[in-house]
């Protein structure tokens, strides 16, 4: 069932319709808080601006690296349980018998489900979404060493409001560095700018496409022509730097990541924050709900700052 | 007909002789001059013992980008040539109708032919090889944007040994820039010094391996371990300039790339010089020969020098 009022229509079956939405401008702010709170908060008005103009930040060493290692040991607990890996919500490798991805990881740990609500975190949510929110998605990706295949060129957003019916763009995600990202691990690639674009993307959405979507994207990718001409526009930017790191893009920036054929695995955890304003409605693009380990429907209670004796920091400076 | 005196086994089907020969010590020199003749030529001495121990050099901005210009347009035209398509010599791209290879480019070209014996290319390799030398290879690698698929690790010595039987180490590439090679296309890794050990690897050649693994290689990828192990001990390194800058790389030095997924064309021209002293045996693994476009035997005249009216220059500073 497709929804009447759609301000983001993709997964377009009419040429002709496709023709002229293509590059649908955003319709939606990227910075939600108003002036001077929008100013005001662990992010300078220098990273506010920033990530308003190019959709994303980079925090080299957010976290010191005795902060992450708990969470890279538990990696290396989930890869031998073989119970978990028979579950739906892992992901494997599409040419190796080995983890891609675990969905849902903070509802399978109390110690991910603790680092969502951490209040460094949770500031920098109210500061740029002018809301409370919720854990739309969370997730660890593998990318073993040799074997680690990467992901094509998309918009999440494109993904949550077509499959999940997220109505509009107001949700980033916190990338969290667990192993050193490097120019030859397969690390991030982002498109400065793109977030202030949307654009359709072809052809109609089969039920279950997340089973083939997760391994290896093919729908919800942008047309060569379009990514040619955002990159000629923006560029692209790989952020890169030591475990502990942390890279916040808007769910709107296009980006993308190579094969990993380095000996060294580039493990990182996502969660990703949505506005409690924001909740998810039917899929537009008229399918089945994904699970909810993909997409969270069923608990949208606003995430509740953790108590912590640690002060809170302030953010660390920018580096792009 | 496998030989008898093979210093250099692999593609072993024994795993005992397998465990056995693991990490080979080169047999061979790296620079073959003798001193003081091997201080003297285009290479700096500075240059000479960085190529001894790392097992590559690159010259930034070698060429000017008038000079590659025209080997670029050429490109272009044959990506038009439907015939030239249909050949045997260009390898198509495994998951898109495009050009991934063009190998014997100096035979198709009169152009491509005279840049094998330019004077500036042609006295490196007698101050590396102390010997004359011809064209063992040539191709382009075209690495389109968006879809051009990578290269796994190798070592081409290990592939031209055992499916060439090309006898011994005395022979390197030159990869000519003809675009910007950067961190986003698909820039060619080395790991510096593997050059100075020989990895066996596993497994039996079939006949006419070489149409699957120009296209995309299995048999002759070193074993994750001695990966890690390599990798480990000389890092990893991936030089990257604008079109025109020249990657010269020693034929055992290990070596890969990643897909492109940007939006813009990686290719590289490669000439493969060895020594006359060093001409083609039977294949060592037993195999038929592959084709004269792969593995030169019918013309190991010595290059001669192409008569220049530009004063030979002195190579550039390296940049590493």
């Amino acid at each position: 069932m497709t929804q009447v009022h759609d301000v983001y229509p993709t997964r377009l079956t009419d040429t002709r319709s496709y023709t002229e939405a293509e590059w649908v401008e955003r319709r939606d702010p990227v910075v939600y808080s108003p002036e001077p709170q929008k100013y005001q908060g662990p992010l300078s008005p220098e990273q506010v601006d920033f990530y308003d103009r190019n959709g994303y930040l980079f925090f080299d060493s957010f976290f010191s690296p005795d902060e992450v290692q708990p969470f890279l040991d538990n990696l290396k607990d989930y890869e031998q349980d073989a119970n978990l890996k028979s579950r739906d919500q892992v992901i494997i490798e599409p040419y190796a018998d080995e983890i891609r991805s675990i969905f849902g990881i903070h509802d399978l740990s109390d110690r991910f489900d603790r680092l969502t609500r951490d209040p460094r975190l949770l500031d920098i949510a109210g500061q740029l979404l002018d809301s409370d929110v919720y854990i739309h998605q969370s997730r660890i990706n593998y990318k073993p060493g040799f074997t680690g295949t990467g992901f094509n060129w998309h918009s999440d957003f494109e993904t949550w409001h077509s499959e999940d019916g997220m109505p509009r763009m107001r949700c980033f995600s916190l990338s969290i560095l667990l192993t050193e990202n490097n120019q030859f691990n397969g690390s991030l690639m982002l498109i400065p700018g793109s977030h202030r674009w949307f654009v359709p993307t072809h052809g109609r959405t089969p039920e279950e496409n997340w089973k083939q979507s997760l391994k290896s994207q093919t729908l919800g990718v942008p047309g060569a022509d379009r990514l040619h001409d955002m990159a000629g526009e923006g560029g692209l930017v790989s952020p890169t730097g030591p475990a502990g790191s942390v890279i916040l893009f808007e769910c709107n920036t296009l980006h993308a990541s190579s094969n990993n054929l380095s000996p060294w695995p580039r493990s990182n955890l996502f969660f990703v924050y949505n506005s409690v304003e924001n909740r998810l409605q039917a899929p537009y693009c008229g399918t089945r709900r994904r699970p909810e380990f993909v997409a969270t429907r069923g608990s949208v209670k606003p995430l509740q700052r953790l108590n912590s004796k640690a002060a809170p920091k302030q953010a660390t400076p920018l580096a792009v």
